[in-house]
Parts: C-alpha cells; sequence; structure tokens
C-alpha cells in the first residue's frame, strides 16, 4: 500500500481539500497527519471555520496553500483550477456532514468522512446513494479497521482459519464521562460540547461517538451483520441525559452471536478497544494497547502471537504495513491506512483503472448507513426492552 | 490466615471427611490440595464412589485412613468416635449435594460443598435455611474469591478508592465444548458426561457450571446484589441442546450497570476469567491469567498495578497471602484461602469463639441461593426476550 | 507426578524429619507446603531450633507429631522407631548445612537441603562424594527448574527445538537491598542478618543467595556447562561490604555465549527472574511474573505461547503440572516439584526400584558443588579483572 | 513539539535535501515518513544514488520536486536559489557520511545525518568540531530518544524520582544474523551487504549498527557518560568473521554499574530494545515492544505504570506527544520527534533565536563521538581480556 499505486494512476499525488479541523481540534492533526504519512496527498485547500477570517488564518497557521472563506467557495474556485482538488476531507461536527458531503459529490469530488457519516438513517442513506449514482468514493474514517493486525483478523476468519463462527466480543471502553462534565458547559472544550448536543452529535452521544466503531470493527472482522440486538442504552450517571454506555448483546445473519460494551464511563481506562472471536476451530483476540499483535487461538494447542510486519501474515495485513516486524505501528499508521486505501480508490477511479480489490475492503457510506440503523435499532430495543432487528439497505 | 488461627480455637486440625472426588476426577484432587496447603485439616475419612468397593479402595489409594462404604456409614461411626470429623468437604455432581449436605448437618457437621449448592432454588434455599437453623457452616467453593487481588479489588472498592460504582464487566470464556463432543458420548469423561446431562448437572449448563462463578465474582467484588437482567442463554453450537453461552446486561440494586459473558465455545480461551469495575473516581482490572496483579486505575493519572504479596495491600488481600511480592501464588492457593476461612470458621464455632469477620465474607449457603435465583433469572429473560427480576430470600 | 508413584514403591508417605524452618521463618513455610503439597510425605518429625526449649514448642505450634530438642537427637531416636523418618528437609543458614547433611548421610537418611549445598567449594565437594558414596539421595532445592514452563524451555532445547545454542541470559533483580539496611542491625530480620554475614552466608551475598539460582537455571534450561566467566561481583551501595550485584559475561563448554545479571538493588523489581536462550533455529524466553507461559519464537513466524497444562507439551513438563491450562500454577507448585522429585527417588531408593528418569533431572549435590565453582571463578575474575576458568569435579 | 514553533520562527517549512534512501531501501521511507510527519518540512530536492540516472529517476519515483545527479550539484545549484535547501538528511552508509556532512557543512547547511555519525573516531571528532565551528546543527537520528516514555525515563531520573542511580541494563537483541546470511552473498538485500562489509559499516558491525543506539539509549536515560568497559564483543555464529554480539559489563562517571547485551542472532527477537534503571528510591523500566508505557517502581509499593498521554507526565514527555492517552504512537512518531526538535533548532538559528532547551536534548555529534569511543574502548577491552577506559574528547 503506498504512494506508488497512486503515482501509478495519476502520475500525481491526491489533491485533497480539508473541511474543518482547525488549530485546537483533536481530529484536525489527525486527519492532516494521517494524510501526509504515505505522501499521497497533496493538502492543497482548505476551509476550517465557519468564520471566513478565521478560516483564512487557519490555512495560513497550518501552512495550506489555499485557504478559503467557505466551502461553497473552495468549491467551485478549485473547479475552475487547473490543479484544482480532486476530493475533500470532512472533520467537521455530525450534523454538518450531510450539506457538505452533498455539495462535493455535486461537484464531482470524492470524499473521505469522519464518522458517522450523518446523525439520521435518512439521511445517511440519500448521502450512499448519491455517492453511487454519481460514482464517487465515500470513505469513513473507521481508523480501527486501519489496523494491521485486524486486517489479520478478518483475513484470518475469511480463510476459515477458525472454523464457522460461534461467538464475537468487543469492548471499547473510556472514562471521558465519568464525572458531571456537562455540569460546567464553559469548562468543557468545544470537541465536547458540540457532541453531547444531540442537534449536532446525534441522539446517542455513546453510539455515535465510539458505539459505531465497535459495530464496524464487528462487521469488519466477522464479514458479516448485526441482524438483531438486544440492548440496553443510556445514561450512567444518575442525573446525565446524554447515553454513555450501551450493552448489547446481538445476532449476527449466520446465527452467530455477540456481545458489546460501549462506554465512557469507564474511569481511567485508556480508550481500551478490544475484540475477540471464536469458530469451531479457533479464535482470535486484538486490543488496542497491543495493536502490533494478533492472538490466534486454537484448541489444545500453543497460542500463535502473530505481529505486523511477519512475512507469515495475509495479505490484506502485509499491505497495511511499513516497516518489519520489531518496529511498532500504531493509531496514526493505522489512520493512515483508510488515507491511502482512499487514494488508491480515488486515484485508480480518475484513471479510469480498477483499483486493488484489497482497497475496496476500507469502509465506505453503506458501512454508515448500516451504523446508523444499528443505532437505531439499540434504541428502538432499549426503549421496548426486548428484541429489535437492524434494517438492511443495500 | 493460617494453621495458627485454628490450632488457638481447636488445639488441633479441624477433621474432614470427604464426600466424592475419587481418583481420576479433576476437581477431587483441587479439594484435597487446597486442604491440605495451610495444614488445617486431617483429611480422616472418606467416601468416594456409590460403589463401596471402590470407594474403600479410593481411600487406600489416597492414603485416606478412615474409607467408608457409603455415606451414611461414615457419618454414624465418626460420631461414634472421639476423633470422628468436624466437618464434610462435597465434591460430587450437583444432583446429590442436597441430600449429603442435608445428612451432614442433621448430623452436626459443617460443610464446605462445590458450586452450585444445588440444581434448584427450593432445594438450595431448604439447605441455606437448614445450616441457619442448625448453627453450621456451609461454605461454597466459589474459588475466584479466593484470590487475593480479588480481594483487593473487593476492599478498595468498599473503602470508596474508585468512588460510586457505574460500571462492571465480567468475562469468563473457555473453549471446553467448542466441538460437539456430547455427540460422541462414548468418549467423553465421566465428569463432562454428568454436567451436560441436565439432570445431574442442572437446567442450564454454561450458567451452572461457570456463570455462578462469574455472578459470584461480580457480587463479591461489588458488595451488590444484581437485581434484574436482560439475558440471552443457549446453545451456540447449531444442535446443541445444553446452553453453553450465557450474555448478560444486568443492573445492580444500586442502579449500577453490569454486563456478562460466559461461554463455553471461546476455542483457544484458557479459561478467561476477567473483570473491571468503574466508579466516578477509578476503576480495578483483574483477569486470573495474570492472577497477582490488580491494575487500579484513575483518570488521568497513571495506572497503579498492585501486586499481591505488597506491604501496602488490603488487610483481606494481605491475609490470603503466604509468601512475599515476586513469588506468585495462584489457583491452588486461590482455592486454598476457601478452604483456610472455613477451617477458620469452623474452629471458631466448635470453639464458640468469634471468628475473624474477614472469615466471614468468604462465600456461604446464601450465595448458593443467589446463584440459583439468578440463573433462574436468566431463563426467564431468556424465554421472555425482555427484563426479569432476580429473587431475593434473605 | 504424584503420591501414586511414591505408594507405589513404598506403600505409604515418605516419613521426613524437618531440620530448621520455626515459625516466622522465610522458608520453613514454603518447605512444609511443598512437602504436603502432593501429599507425597508425612512430616514426622523436626528440630526448629538450636534452642530445646524452642525446639520444642515450635514442634507443637507447628502440629509436628515429634519434636526433637537436638538434630543429634532426632537423628538416632528415629533410627529406633519401626515407623522413623526415612529423609531430612534441612533449612537451616548455610554454614550448618555441612554438618547437618554429613550427620544425616551417616545415618542412611537421604537429604533434601535448601541452596547452597554449603559455603565453600570443599565441603559441598565432600558432601557430594559422601552421599554417592553412601547411595543416598541430596536433592538441592533449586526451586525455579521446578517451574513446568522451565522444564518445557529445557526439553525443547534438548529435543532441538531451537537448534544449536548461540545465546543464552538470565536476569535475576530484586531491590532488597537498595537501601543501606545492615545500617541498622537492630532492625534487620534474622534471615536477612545472617545472611549478610559472610561466616554463615558465604563469601558472596548475591551470589550465595540467588546467583546460584541463575547459574543452576542457566544450567538447567542449557543442559550445559558453564566453562569460563568475565565478572564483575561487588556493592552496588556506597560503603557497603556484602556483595549486592554481579554482572558476568560467560561461555558454556560448547562455546555458548551466556550473560547473567544478579542484583539486590533493583529497587522495586519484584524478585524478577528471567532466561532467554536462542539457537540456530528458535529461541525461548520465559519469566516467574508470566510463570505459565513459555514463548517460543522462530524466524520469521509467529511467536508460540505455550502455557503450562496444554497436553502438547513435552513429558518433562506435563510431568510438573496438576491441573489443566487456564488455572494457572505458580511458586508453591513448583516448590513441590522438586519435593515430589525427591519423594520419587526416596521411595524408589528404599524399594531398591528403578525411579523415573526424569525424576533424576531434579537438581543434586553435583549441582551445589557446580554452583561453588561457579561462585569461587566470579571472584576470582572480579579480582583479576579478566577471564577465569570454572573448575570441574564429576 | 509542532509545526508551530518552525513556523513561529521561520515563517514557512524547513526546506530539506535527501542524500540517500533510493526507494527500496529500508530506511530511506523512515526518514522520509518522519519528516513529514509534523510538517514541518518541506522535501525540496534529493540525489537518491550514486548513479545521476538512477538518482534522478528515483527523484521522480518519490515524488521530489528537485532531484540531482549528485551531492556537489544538489549543494551548488540549491545555494543559487532563493528557496534553496536549509538543511541536508543523510541516510547513505555509514563511510559515506562523512564526506557529504563535511560538504554540506562547508555550504552553511544544516546537517540530519543516520547513525552512527562515521566509521571511526578521528572522522567523527573531526565533524563535530566542524559543525561547532560553523555553528550548524548536527543531529543523529537516535530514535528510541524520540519515544515519548523514553523521555519520561530521562526526565523522571533527572528530576530525583529513583534517587541516586546504582544498576542500568539494556537490551537490544534480534535475530537477522541467526544463520549465516553471509554465505550466499548474492541473496543478501543490498542494505545488508554494505552493514557486513568491514570497509563500508565499520570494524564491529553490532556495535555500529544497533550497540549505538543501546548505548545512547543508556546515556540519554541516565544523564551519565560511560567511562569504562569489561566486553565481550565477537561472532556468535562458527565461521562468521563479522561481529554478531557484544556483551558488556560497564561503569558510568559516577560509580553506577551499568551492562549491556546487543546481538543478532537472538533467533525469533523481535528487536527487542529494552532498559531498565535502578535508583536507591525507585526504577524505571520500558522495551519498545510497549512503547506507550513505562514501569516506575519503588520499593514495597504498587508499580505505576506511566502511559504517553497523560497530562500528568514530565514536560519533556508531553511534548513529544501527539495525542491523547489511550492512542498509540510508536516507530515512526518517535523518529519524528527526533525530526521535529530538529526542525525546530535549525529555525531557531535562522532566526537567530533561542531554541527550546528541551530541543537541545536531541542526539548531536558529540553523542556521534562517544559512540565511536566507545566502540573503540569495547574492541580493546575484547581484545586484552580486562577493562578499557572509553575516551572523552569535549
Amino acid at each position: 500500500m503506498s504512494q506508488a499505486a497512486v503515482f501509478k494512476h495519476l502520475g500525481r499525488r491526491v489533491r485533497l481539500g480539508l473541511i474543518g479541523g482547525a488549530p485546537g481540534s483533536l481530529i484536525g492533526p489527525v486527519h492532516r497527519t494521517a494524510a501526509r504519512l504515505d505522501d499521497c496527498f497533496e493538502l492543497a485547500a482548505g476551509v476550517f471555520s465557519s468564520n471566513p477570517e478565521r478560516s483564512l488564518a487557519a490555512a495560513k497557521e497550518l501552512g495550506i496553500a489555499r485557504g478559503y472563506a467557505d466551502i461553497a467557495t473552495m468549491i467551485s474556485e478549485e473547479a475552475n483550477r487547473p490543479d484544482g482538488i480532486d476530493a475533500v476531507a470532512i472533520m467537521t461536527p455530525n450534523d454538518s456532514h450531510f450539506d457538505y458531503a452533498a455539495a462535493a459529490l455535486d461537484a464531482g469530488l470524492d470524499i473521505i468522512c469522519d464518522k458517522p457519516l450523518t446523525n439520521d438513517l435518512d439521511s445517511a442513506l440519500t448521502l450512499a446513494r448519491k455517492a453511487h449514482d454519481k460514482g464517487r468514493i465515500l470513505s469513513l474514517t473507521h481508523n480501527y479497521s486501519g489496523y494491521p493486525m485486524v486486517r489479520e483478523a478478518r483475513a484470518a476468519i475469511e480463510a476459515g482459519e477458525v472454523g464457522p463462527l460461534r461467538l464475537v466480543n468487543v469492548r471499547y471502553v473510556q472514562g471521558s464521562l465519568a464525572k458531571a462534565v456537562e455540569a460546567e458547559p464553559e469548562k468543557l472544550a468545544a470537541r465536547t460540547k458540540w457532541r453531547l448536543d444531540a442537534s449536532k452529535g446525534g441522539k446517542s452521544h455513546v453510539l455515535g461517538d465510539i458505539g459505531v466503531h465497535a459495530q464496524q470493527l464487528m462487521t469488519y472482522v466477522t464479514g458479516l451483520r448485526i441482524t438483531s440486538v438486544l440492548a440496553d442504552v443510556g445514561a450512567s450517571l444518575p442525573g446525565r441525559t446524554a447515553h454513555d454506555t450501551a450493552q448489547i448483546i446481538l445476532k449476527f445473519e449466520d446465527g452467530t452471536r455477540g456481545q458489546m460494551l460501549v462506554s465512557k464511563v469507564a474511569t481511567g481506562a485508556q480508550n481500551v478497544v478490544a475484540i475477540e472471536a471464536y469458530g469451531e476451530e479457533g479464535g482470535v483476540y486484538w486490543e488496542q494497547a497491543g495493536a502490533n499483535d494478533l492472538r490466534v487461538m486454537r484448541a489444545n494447542k500453543a497460542d500463535e502471537i502473530r505481529t505486523r510486519g511477519l512475512p507469515s501474515l495475509h495479505p490484506l495485513a502485509q499491505r497495511a504495513t511499513r516497516i518489519p516486524v520489531g518496529h511498532p505501528e500504531a493509531f496514526f499508521e493505522a489512520f493512515a491506512n483508510i488515507y491511502t486505501d482512499f487514494a488508491e480508490l480515488v486515484a485508480a477511479r480518475i484513471a479510469g483503472a480498477k483499483p486493488d480489490p484489497m482497497a475496496l475492503l476500507t469502509p465506505d457510506a453503506w458501512i454508515g448507513v448500516d451504523s446508523l440503523a444499528f443505532i437505531d435499532a439499540c434504541l428502538e430495543s432499549t426503549e421496548t426492552g426486548t428484541w429489535a432487528d437492524v434494517k438492511r439497505f443495500d
């Protein structure tokens, strides 16, 4: 996975317009670093604030050549340049994704967008269909599926190494809302404030913010859709209205059982993301804190610790790796893998070429639709206290 | 925690009669090793089979001085000896616990019994009440609560170190039923066969066999009862009737959220037992594979790794420890802690003395009642597909 | 490895006389617990103090049937009993081992003795030769070689799994002497005081106390003798005379390189014992903190984590294991493996039978001789500042 | 640590000329990725091969705007451009470092150079003095000291958290030379071939290639120089001439004891880099495989696991961190920290401003001189079989 693939199709880097991620934001530097890492992009233009002056100042501060006052201007002016942007990267609050993405698609641009795709199922579906109709790439930065050893897990399961699946468990816990931080809104970072505001962050904070990562991770690794859920989603902290915890029992399309725990009241837990999947012949275990390793288990046998960089890994994992075993990669490199997949897809599309089939596994708009349907089902189950089906659209 | 406490009360070891655990059984050697470890017991007598000859042969094979042909004989003959047994240890299949325990209580003997107490709530309740009425000790070998660092977790939470609890998660997974072992009953070990037979092993195999450990661990560490459950209990393997997996969302009496995953289809998972509990001020994490450590977490602070044997631990953990830090203890020592607690309670009872209050925390018949009520609620919830309350009796 | 082997040869337990290990000592309870664990011994008699009254009181306190006022009396009176002791266990300060062991051998008793065998090479050699001449067992409690996964490491190397050895590294560090504890002798525990006294503890504290464990571990795992050393042994703490740290570069008989770090000034290190050995085809890594696992490495392949209890382990490891994988064993069980090996050797000797060849691998007096020769070479190298040869005697 | 500091001084990125690192090299992509990561550099120009055509082709392949046929041309032509390079990054074989670095310094350019600085002490010293005389920055990519938690270790020791140091141990082992790869030179990767050739790679392969990392790590963390060594450096594999293993006992300037094991015959060890340092009050442990954590130990207390990203870390570690705790960083980010330190130093120099004092801790030419002196001492000690002093020059 590399710049070489992009240059082969395009003879140059993909030109990217940034939407959001001003200095001071958490996710802005992550997106930009990820985009730079494999040198597949030129960060050519950007809009960094709804305030035109602040947007231009931010562009200067970040060393982005062409800062714009607003998104419409960026889209139209870039369209008129011979070296105009090929794609946009959206990293603004969730409630704005729809408008920006729709505008970009209408202008023929490809899109890489932070998750969740939107805050509601209908608009997500509209975007997915529009991207399809326009023939444009719409990738989502579900960065956990960028980890090479998560990809190894998927490839191992797909290759039948663990046999027919029986049980999958995901745990994503952190402590960012352990205290009633919302009680002092004036002390809240802007990036926390909009997330807790349902009109911007979505109707279920914990599900929209980290639950969709857990759900995508689960479906990515297993290659299976979730069909029904038995859930309890809510606030663990007395007096809180925003959801901080989701507990979910679920079934996959082939009957495999699944379980999920997603919470922001796990005080001191350092963004623990862990997945285990068991089939009749074996199991896999991965967690972000030891991201370079995948534990592969078999009945009555020694565990195998597969490590990122080993030449014996599946191609899907090899492709997502930059340096030999023993030199660890981590969060930025995983995030960059999503960006580089996107670059390859964009370059192939422009060139009218077939992309590497492995790049096509990167999360797309339909995953975004699935995530919104999953959230809806979890909330319905919570309300009724019994099982709810997850809607399916494609 | 030691022989010294027993000798102080009794001037000698507690005399124990063994019920079950013939050579070749899995749990027999565990009970006997645990009983020997701190030298608080004389393994004086025993019945090892319903076949009288085999019982006597087993006693000889194990070097137990007084083998008996059956339990009634052991109880009556020992009662007539000046050095007769003080207590019995029951390690037979679940369905026999009630009769043996009732007979022992009627003879004025104390009891240490393998879990679950019985296979149904009514009989468990009858035993608990009988033990209470007779003034006898009835301990259950919930060995995970014998681990010093599990006790440290309990003590830390009780001392308020993590603040008011918000979220508790337990995971107990293994792969012993990953394959359809029941399809070839002639190859099954006797100890697996009776467990899978509902008439002997109880109506929900996975809950009776390991689920009650998970439930007891959760209530022991938090000091809280479980009041309601949203569960899915069943067989993951197509065609299986015995339950192999239980997925449970639950609420504690103070509103704290809990989650549990218990499964026997986790191929290759080596009897993974893990608990994490989070309060507003911090969290704890323990797993059996690293049994000598307890991770204590706090918001924005370095994690603390408390290790068994440190002089800074809570008394409840110190008391359950034999050697200094750096010399690990494990499964047998934890199991022995339950036995030694029991020895202290028995010795104090006989002496008419007050036992160490910490010994009273060891799991008793009422925990056994709770476990059966918990199983019933989980099965009810599975059937109705919605929340079920856990009955409470004391 | 079990009671069954002992009963087969002897029809009863081995009768053991204890020498040393009064209540309050650190190592006494360890020896007694280890001896009890597999129920191969009757702890029949004992001398616990050079003060006769204290010795008898200790026997009573510990529930040992036949306490004696002194060792000579124990040996002669037991010799006159039909149920007299078969063997003694010596756990007194190092400088007394020779006299007690010699007396026991003269009385025809087998011996299990704490390490080091003696404080000097000559007396160790005398004992080893006497044990040989008398045809008696003399085992040393080098408990680290009792760990099942250390035995797996030895067996794997012996079976050629890692190819010809090239590099072996052992690290045994703790912090017990990080501070100048000897500056306040009145506060020192008796067990520390005699160890720091060269006339009782030997001429190099760190080497005699833990260095010999590291050396035995290294030779046990590799099956190779150490032939020469380049060492720096001394006191890390300014003003200290006792040795607290030994740094050693070494060569084995086949040219394999070895390295050792042994120190008591590693503040906060919790008795870290770790060994790694690499051959041309692979490597092994073990450490006490994760005693149930052995990491087996191979070039460009996933690591293998072999876990105690797996049916796929070598017989030498299987034999040293009591319960299935997933139920961890630890320090006491490893120590007990040395005791149970000893029981089997004693029982076979008395029965005139051939012992299990695997029991013969347990550390014996010649290992004790090797250790003393190793200490001498390390001290010689430190003094000369250059390589010194290790003397060899058998 | 960021682009902001560079922009503040310079109003733009530092313009970098690349020397070496053609497509297919291992270290080229690492340097370029590291340079890109924090967006402090414009990778403006480069020479990638001694073959002019290949050099120009490589520039095109990598998307580097100004490829040159040779280094002299790059230096002179860039000097004539208004937007010419400020600095060069040297990543060619060791034996060429001197000429390229000297030419760059003569042209007034700053330098970031792969380690070792040169292959011999004299030329290293000449370069260090020239850099000093010319007032130019000469940084070395000792990337292990770029890890935030290595910096935390240094800061903790410097702040006195562990008290006066007593013992330091470094272990850097891998298996790249476990087999006689040099026996089939035609199969060797070019990057291995020149390293094993003493005329290009230096007189002691293992010391020049990874030993200097271990030595720099040790001195960086402790803040102490190594004054004398007792070493055995050589080939573990029979018939090999290149050194593959170095075993070193050492003393620091304050008398602290140190030990080092560096080897390339540790088959299957995945580039294990680990350091532990103990003082009278505590200790620290770090290893690359768990790079985001630093274990801080204290006598009789729970260990502290400090994790990258925690707000409670020392400023030196905070500064080297990009994202909050729980999102791991790894090898590239550590390498980038050396590059970004360099960017800040260059920008401040050009601006005539004072750089952040923490940036000055990044490894410089004098570290390179120290490393060569250390290699010389180790080889002298190996030859004489006794202690050798390490020369000191500044």
